[in-house]
């Protein structure tokens, strides 16, 4: 079977650190790079965050800064969840792993425009890099061979009441995705709040024995207790559901819908507004993700976990 | 025990009928009146249908024509769910029940003004008759002891993805509802899609073998078709709750919360934004249902409906 | 020629009561009624200072109290121009007058079922009172002869930059009314504006030497200074450019154009969207004013301040 | 006295041409280089047009192809004013002047990072190529010296009523630069519709006798015609007015004031509300031309052109 080839867009970010291991190491998977943007901290942040867990764990993958804010809204952090730097919790060494020089925005366009059509995006933060690289260079828009997104809710917020955080920090840029015409995949809060890692599967995955899941621990202890602001006894994984998506899809309950963002900026600004009964009779842009079998999501986390030094 | 005093609220409309039964015999409520509204149907539907289920089932309680549009908006009525009558389903005989001359609005306003401050309104559709009493008189707001409505959804919505029907119908009342400072109880959707009326409670109500039996098994049998709309499986007695609660309160798990309506014309109009974590640190306005115990929910519903004739 | 029957909606107001004086006077104006409004300042302002009026001229025209604060939104009132009472310059006896029992919206409501289909509305403060009688009475609709309005602007407002007073307060009202489909005639700031008793203008009209012209001086010398936050160097009499359209319409410059009122609650808020150039091609729904022969609106106002004592 | 260092970013555009040809000549400006924006016609032809002018006319200033669409809303043009090809009217030899290979955008990045912070930028279209450089590269903002642009409306607009087209056809773009803290001065259509090149002025610029003032006419002759649908009776040469404020800024009649752009997507998306009474209280951020004197103003255009082959 070929590999996957996809570019992970993160704003590590715990669960953002997560899935950035995941995608490194699981063997169907060819992970071209990684672009960082502003989110659940400020560039400034997430950007050395992502080195860290590359050097940390040495993938060897090159990472790329992107947007250090949205596209037209004032910015938004989440500091209360992620702490400080924006990856409480693990202590890494000194950081000597440098990004690359190039714009993430400009990488996602060249490897795209260069490519055969055969990318998936993974963006699991703010759409800001994805959605700046398709006004840049609207020719990228056929070169893209799907974007499997973490963001967004069907049901309630977790930024405001009618917002998912990822989308409530850009929606101009969520517009500009999900109305680009690109297949879009979307894993929704509704989805990833169930994908929790509580004791039993922090416990699990330290006993691997390594690094990595000596990380996964310190990450999601970390989490364990910050996540109570969402009323969640243990800490989600949410950005790991989207990777994952990509090799064991077969483990998604999905349903295509019409999905809008709600641009008007009013109590609902940033909603993506999930047409899951097709009210307003308009064609399906995304693929949301209802639920998955979590059984076999967690062992292939594990899997893949054990592939690390 | 002192009895509730209450008006009802409806725009009968299937659930308002079982509403109905159940406000016109417990012990324990004093029904005052029932004010009628547009909005399951046209005005011109929903007033003989609420004195159709008077008269047939010889409930003798003053009703009262009201508001034939919402405040601001145009029109919208739900022909898909309840009928081209807006209660298909049962046959009654010929109509010779009248309503009342005096306008709904005006009967709330006088029957609240003549109060001593121990009257419940409970209203079951959009809350266009009650907006507008409170702006005509506006000295009624001290005088209602509490409203508790069927309305809204903290979820996803049924007449859009955003949007309950009773708030989408008249999102401009419900701000005014909301936003009056009355004590406010709300049965959201997520809470009334639960309260279903399956094969097992139709039968069981029609056991009872009295007329009102009757005309519950022939309503929500009816209903039990068109909920599919709904992508439920059985029909949902949404204004039922509000009712009981008057009576069982103790029953219902509930979470004071700050409540908006969504007031910008996009994909989110009319949206209840329930802000259960507290995101937008607002002083709660509304105590919203989330769950209510449906084995003594139907037990009152029973009890109740053997009272009739 | 027959009179032009009409009902004066206020909110006085310093030109609503030369508009009031002009209309209770003019020989082809049969005045119905005055029905007041919250406006430029609260009702337990208006209402006195419009039964002032009546007083100290010995206008003996029924007047209404109504609303008392806007359909939906919260109330804004003009104490910067208008001054502490609403009315503020002119020294009135102790007021005896009385207003009528009947509520303003039911007055309005009650004389159009009754009549032939004649009457002209002429609101010159927030249309509340109309829109409220329109939606408790949907028959009035068609029995309205015409709306001759002050409010709106074309280009800048004058509550915020893109709203004008009138509007600004409540702008649903503003909606029901212009989609109501009753012919409306608009007098907008821009022609307002230009309607301004200038000193020239002051010492004309007290030149008459009767009560009248006195009491036109002690109010619009107290406007000649307030107006400089509109930044006018004289007092516009806006309320005045609709009552005298109902007699000499001839000097008016108007246009039919789309007209409405934006909802959505960001900084255009209550704008009059006035599609002057066929824009959005919808059919028109409103005659703006864009401009009078001053010399003309002058000699008239004069010659009805002459006819009261 | 020191030369002034401007890019011009234009959607060439009949009054665009007319810019250029001032800018290029002016021996107080240094034009640094010619920006191209999709705005009155797609790019495919608001970049061919600028490239006929400079070819046209021996303009040596590199030309660089920018943003070909909105940054998040749907794309906007205006063949209605501006004919087929964009600049309609003068007939060109066959194109072989080539635009640069770098974007617009990053040419603008550059240029700005590499000065000394005495470029003034100057943006005649939407503010697409401009708003997309701050958010790619955020430390321009501070390097730029001052935004010279024509766009907005303080009354009426000319694509909606609400709205002017270079800010209509990218709100988002404008609200960013709006927002951005760079000192920013504004040529509303107030100002610029008074700019009318009528049949004296484009005889006058013919009788120079040159190329540039045959083009001049071949240009404006068309737009004579065109303009009927706002309403003129002669062709405005908005553009213009904010290149020449580069040099003659004494001619203006300017006011600082607040000015917003509202997002909303309601009747009023685009406006650009324009604070000149300062309802809002809020920090001027925008110096808004509001008047010229059209003598000056011609003569600095005639002599420009004259210094053209």
């Amino acid at each position: 079977m070929e590999k996957v080839k996809m570019i992970l867009d993160c704003d590590t970010g715990h669960d953002d650190a997560i899935a950035l291991m995941v995608a490194a190491r699981h063997p169907q998977i060819e992970l071209l790079g990684v672009t960082v943007v502003a989110g659940n901290q400020v560039l400034e942040k997430t950007l050395p965050n992502t080195l860290n867990v590359c050097q940390h764990l040495n993938i060897n993958v090159p990472v790329y800064g992107g947007m250090d804010r949205p596209m037209v809204r004032d910015q938004v952090t989440a500091g209360d969840v992620h702490g400080k730097s924006g990856l409480d919790g693990p202590v890494f060494d000194a950081l000597t792993r440098k990004a690359e020089k190039k714009h993430a925005v400009n990488f996602i366009i060249d490897t795209l425009m260069e490519s055969d059509g055969d990318i998936t995006l993974v963006p699991v933060g703010p759409l800001t890099n994805i959605a700046m690289a398709m006004r840049l260079q609207p020719a990228i828009v056929r070169k893209i061979k799907r974007i499997v997104l973490m963001g967004g809710a069907v049901g309630l917020g977790n930024t405001t009441p009618a917002a998912e955080f990822n989308i409530y920090v850009d929606p101009e840029a969520a517009h500009v995705v999900l109305t680009s015409g690109v297949p879009i995949v979307m894993m929704p809060l509704d989805l990833t709040n169930t994908a929790l890692a509580d004791m039993k599967i922090i416990e699990r995955m330290e006993a691997i024995g390594n690094k990595a899941g000596k990380l996964f621990g310190d990450i999601m202890r970390f989490t364990f207790k910050s996540q109570a602001v969402n009323g969640l006894t243990a800490g989600p994984v949410h950005d790991v559901t989207a990777v994952t998506y990509l090799v064991i899809p077969e483990i998604y309950h999905t349903q295509d819908m019409y999905v809008e963002v709600e641009l008007n900026r009013g109590p609902s600004y940033g909603r993506t507004v999930c047409d899951m009964n097709d009210r307003f009779h308009k064609t399906p842009n995304v693929t949301v993700g209802l639920s998955l079998d979590l059984d076999k999501f967690w062992d292939l986390v594990e899997e893949t976990l054990r592939r690390h030094e």
